[in-house]
């Protein structure tokens, strides 16, 4: 008999992905297929409005200045190092926090050498940080402030809306990492005074790996130089790069089964939002539903969704019950308070084996500014073979070592041995949190 | 009744895909998903076997030097902006042919503003190069010859071979843009002196848009700062920029479904060129098939392999009568074979509209040094109307305009107006080509 595999390294890239999600990626490829900006025919317009309404979504779901500022790239960390690299020159100087991932600190490192200087902010002994610290790092040549908006390894997440307003107050560019939190937390950039926000699709907004990107406002278009230039598709007649949104920061083809499946993604979390917001309606109008049955957190099937908007009669009104932004906050609230409530479970089930002095859970112990990512490390057993037997004798997917954010660990104490860490998906259920715990006890508890 | 369609625009992007391209898209979305570098588990190792495989295909098509220094990227022109950005510094001159696409000539209008120059070889008035013309370009300063392998507007050949050997005696980097040919003509970058191949992965590789790549020598590796860097899952300890490849240009989550559709796409043509092979093999030992049926050149599916296999019955050896490389160069031969038929029969069947005046063919009038790719210039009609007309009602679908190379239009003197360009793939048939012509012909004899 085959093992029932528990996926907990949702912080790596979420797993499943809604089954909407591989069956766009399935769709285009087979049935459109076509190229956009290239192409003098109807399908190519076809998968133009799919783009477009892409950039919409996004748009929506972080309050971004405007749609056409939100530019596709495969991944955050090339969003980062298009929007560093870009905007960043010999003199300038950034503060970053220390909780940062290579992601950020790689390109940082790389333009040192060209004479940008940064100052690390120091993060407080449970990954926290206090924004009166910003003030001391500020220099006359500050022109940034990067940050990430929960650390990929111990969840603790940034108070990105004082760095926020600090960043306003004096005049600098807020560039925000949003990879550990995009999907799951409210991101609004307009009341969070976020300049530019740079996301993945892999993870928390539940598309495929391969397509992420970055928004930008209006008046940093022009500040910053495109690391990628080459065809757009558009201003065929220059071999210089277009001024204009988004073609300026979108060279070549575009990953386009990424996108349909990123489009998927944001539909289906916009339905889940949809559904969350019937039900609401339903319990405070207390209708009755005609079969007694309650929609699933996870059932947004078209089916499903039809039923409780029979509840809701309104002929062809039914589908724009909710603005989209509506839907995405409801949906929002939803999958975070599954994820916590899963990571609270976690953290009180670990507690015993911590006092039994089988393990160390690292940095905070509470689900208060957190995501659903927990790192441990274990006393009893080596971290990478307790990873490596969680895996082959549980079948518990987890990630050990340093994730990629050296900074992070130093921060915490746990450089260099690294940590083993656990993180939460929405399809991740209360049961897997037990088997989890049960798994590390039996391995902790094991004569080796 | 729906139209039925005709895709006459695999220069833009192939289509359709191998079914298994969509299939393994599919399967690893679905099944497998995990990340690769970053989990301590079984499921990413098996990720990381097929994105190994995958480098070791593309190795072995292109006869790579090392399969570790293929690299994979979002398409060519991060490829090109990568490789251009990374090796050419101020002072350094490179030298162009006049049919580049913007894929190359953006990123190096881009570096003469950081004090790179450049010398752009003219080509003929049929787009092809004289390999001659190039040492008068050469200077102290020359680094690097990039050059397309073909011209993306009119199909034209460029003599990579006497161009690579150049290369080799003035000890510049050759760096090709092999956009329009991978996956169709032979290139090899021993026999060729190819020092950086760069490759897209969705118009003749036939995998999925937003995977392709580049490859390069082993000495150039270190010659070469990384665009973009993050974290690569490798050296998590620090926060400088590996060294060793491929971690040194692949920073952050890599396109994994991209991945899998291109290692579908590579065992497929790996597998039609078996078929072949095996084909010639019968053919020419007269073993007569028990069944009396012929395979055809699309069948690749499992079952038609193993029938033809069980020919030469051969136990445990079956899948290895040919090599990876024999079955490469068959598989090309077969494609480049059908794609120049359709062109031959297309350009003939255009010359008598073209004496009539209706039409111009632009460049080359024959199969010689070309690939599947023909510009015209219809005389009677207006060319974005006619293509618009060939689509909405002739289902044909074609590309007009400039095609982001405008110093190719400005060679061939179809510059700013531009042409038709109507580009053959795999699947096109001789009837595909007799409808084009017959629409053609029914457009610009019409009354307007």
């Amino acid at each position: 008999m085959e093992q029932e595999k528990i996926y907990l390294d949702n912080a790596a890239t979420s797993f499943p992905k809604p089954e909407e999600v591989p069956m766009a990626v399935y769709d285009y490829m087979t049935k459109l297929g076509t190229n956009v900006n290239r192409g003098g025919y109807a399908t190519a317009y076809d998968t133009e409005s799919v783009v477009f309404e892409c950039r919409e979504l996004i748009g929506a779901l972080f309050h971004a200045p405007d749609y056409k500022n939100v530019v596709f790239t495969r991944n955050i960390t090339e969003s980062m190092n298009v929007v560093l690299k870009g905007l960043l020159h010999s003199g300038d100087h950034v503060i970053v926090s220390s909780m940062e991932h290579n992601a950020v600190m790689r390109p940082i490192r790389q333009l040192e050498k060209k004479g940008v200087s940064f100052t690390r902010v120091q993060c407080e002994s449970d990954g926290s940080l206090k924004p009166e610290k910003l003030s001391s790092c500020l220099r006359p040549d500050t022109k940034a402030v990067v940050m990430t908006h929960a650390s990929n390894v111990f969840g603790t997440m940034l108070p990105i809306e004082e760095v926020g307003n600090f960043c306003k107050e004096n005049g600098l560019v807020f560039i925000l990492d949003s990879a550990q939190t995009a999907g799951v937390f409210p991101i609004d950039m307009e009341k969070m005074h976020i300049d530019i926000l740079c996301f993945t699709g892999h993870k928390g907004l539940l598309g495929p790996q391969g397509i992420g990107g970055f928004i930008l406002r209006d008046e940093l278009v022009l500040k910053i130089e495109p690391l990628i230039s080459g065809g757009t598709g558009s201003l065929s007649n220059v071999e210089t790069v277009p001024e204009f949104m988004p073609d300026r920061f979108e060279a070549g083809t575009p990953n386009l089964p990424g996108i349909f499946g990123l489009h998927a993604a944001l539909n289906w979390l916009r339905k889940l939002g949809e559904l969350s917001l019937l039900e609401e309606k339903r319990r405070t109008e207390n209708v009755v539903f005609e079969d007694k049955e309650n929609f699933h957190f996870l059932s947004s099937s078209e089916e499903n969704i039809d039923r409780i908007e029979n509840i809701f009669t309104r002929g062809a009104d039914n589908a724009e019950l909710f603005t989209t932004e509506h839907c995405f906050s409801a949906a929002l609230e939803k999958i975070s308070e599954h994820e916590l409530h899963l990571t609270e479970e976690f953290l009180t089930l670990l507690e015993p084996l911590e006092k039994e002095g089988k393990l160390k859970i690292i940095g905070k112990k509470d689900t208060e500014m957190r995501t659903g990512v927990v790192s441990i490390q274990t006393l009893t057993r080596e971290l990478s073979d307790t990873a490596f037997q969680l895996d082959t004798r549980y079948g518990i997917m987890t990630r050990v070592g340093l994730h990629c954010a050296p900074s992070a660990h130093k921060t915490m104490g746990t450089y260099p041995t690294g940590t083993i860490r656990f993180s939460f998906g929405f399809a991740n259920t209360d049961k897997e949190v037990k088997l989890a715990i049960d798994a590390l006890r039996e391995l902790l508890e094991e004569e080796k």
